[in-house]
């Protein structure tokens, strides 16, 4: 079983739309949100990762499926673990809901190690651990 | 062959990160953009739809992949066009390129047609062959 | 002396820019996060102001005077209070500082009170203790 | 008479909000958009301003005022001129309105110039004729 990290945000009136609802785009930003929270859950943080090792989660790909709509003032809970990583890449999961229960959507971000130049480079060896990725491998 | 909008815009300052390029979920509201331009090619305003026919295209899922990372001020065409559709949903596909060819980004979004209370419902006759759907399906 | 709320965010990787600070424009979305504690602290839900009351607090100007930059991961406190107010408008206040004291940013937004198609009304008269408003005034 | 630029922008539904306007905070955006386009009438990108020369344009103040909302597909115009401005900060004013004539807003921002680590700089010399700067200023 993986590590699950929780984050707790309310949502802003910035980030509903004329709809009512949350714009679809904003899922994306609280993925991001509940990714740094889970780096510090594994063991890390985010920011040092980037200016200490100089290396980048660049994103991929992201998916997020919309179940059910946020609204304005909601509490919403994103959790957050590592569905799959290699030296070379990580897969985070992503589960956003209500905080009293409903689900709102389901996501996940394919990320690749890159430098800060957009090279791709291998995860460090002190990282590996903490995605679950042997320290053996190439 | 589908019909296919182009949709020119500038990268906003705004819309970078520290990472010094496009943060990522600004993609979705790119092929926002490229879906309401998308809408008036096929001969009606998203806008309108919504107002006059109370019909809302709920978007269902995301997906973006990430090829190369836009910048500051870059000139970024998105072609947008029907993928698939029937009277219940549709799935409009997208491409991001730089104006000098480079590809950004590609990705889909599927839909509902919902009303204004997110209850599901058929696309209206009029709509349907700006979709290709045909008008006698149920 | 005024009620003053407390609210703490942690600064996300989407609110950065490419000069490696929080764009400018965040700052506002901040004071609405912070705007909407201070309501709860008053007394009331904001959300349920505009469902209920129909009221809503349109802005008529907002400004901000940028101190010192916030960063990615940065936890962030904006103190909120009223600044001023009567029966048509209500100005609210607001300074934004790291945990650790460094003030980030102040500034100012004046609202009217607005029906949902914008028409200018009378705070409603179980608010007017809540805003300091005198509930004889016209 | 000092040069103005125009810029063009089609709302996003993006920028809406759940009052069904465009939110306050998408209006500095817009300035943003505008101040960029009076960089290349004025006779540089600031794109280049950045790279090149090191210098960026810090936001020390932004105010808005609010005459009217803008809504989802509007095409709104922004005009953006120099106010003032000297070897250590510029002030640029800007009005936005509907095509068709409506004034949405109008604001401004004051900017430092500064380097890269936010350090007070002058205007270099080419580029003080553009900000209507005399070169012979400290």
């Amino acid at each position: 079983m993986p590590l699950e990290s929780e984050t707790r945000l309310r949502v802003r009136y910035a980030e509903t739309d004329q709809m009512g609802v949350v714009y679809y785009a904003n899922y994306l930003v609280w993925m991001e949100a509940g990714r740094v929270d889970l780096c510090k859950l594994l063991g890390f943080n985010y920011r040092d990762m980037e200016i200490e090792d100089g290396v980048y989660l660049a994103v991929a790909e992201a998916t997020c499926r919309y179940r059910s709509p946020a609204r304005f003032d909601d509490q919403v809970v994103v959790r957050s673990w590592v569905a799959e990583a290699n030296t070379r890449m990580a897969i985070i999961a992503y589960e956003m809901r209500l905080e009293e229960g409903r689900i709102l959507a389901t996501g996940q971000t394919r990320h690749l190690f890159v430098s800060r130049d957009f090279r791709r480079v291998r995860l460090p060896q002190r990282y590996r651990p903490m995605f679950g990725v042997s320290t053996d491998e190439i």
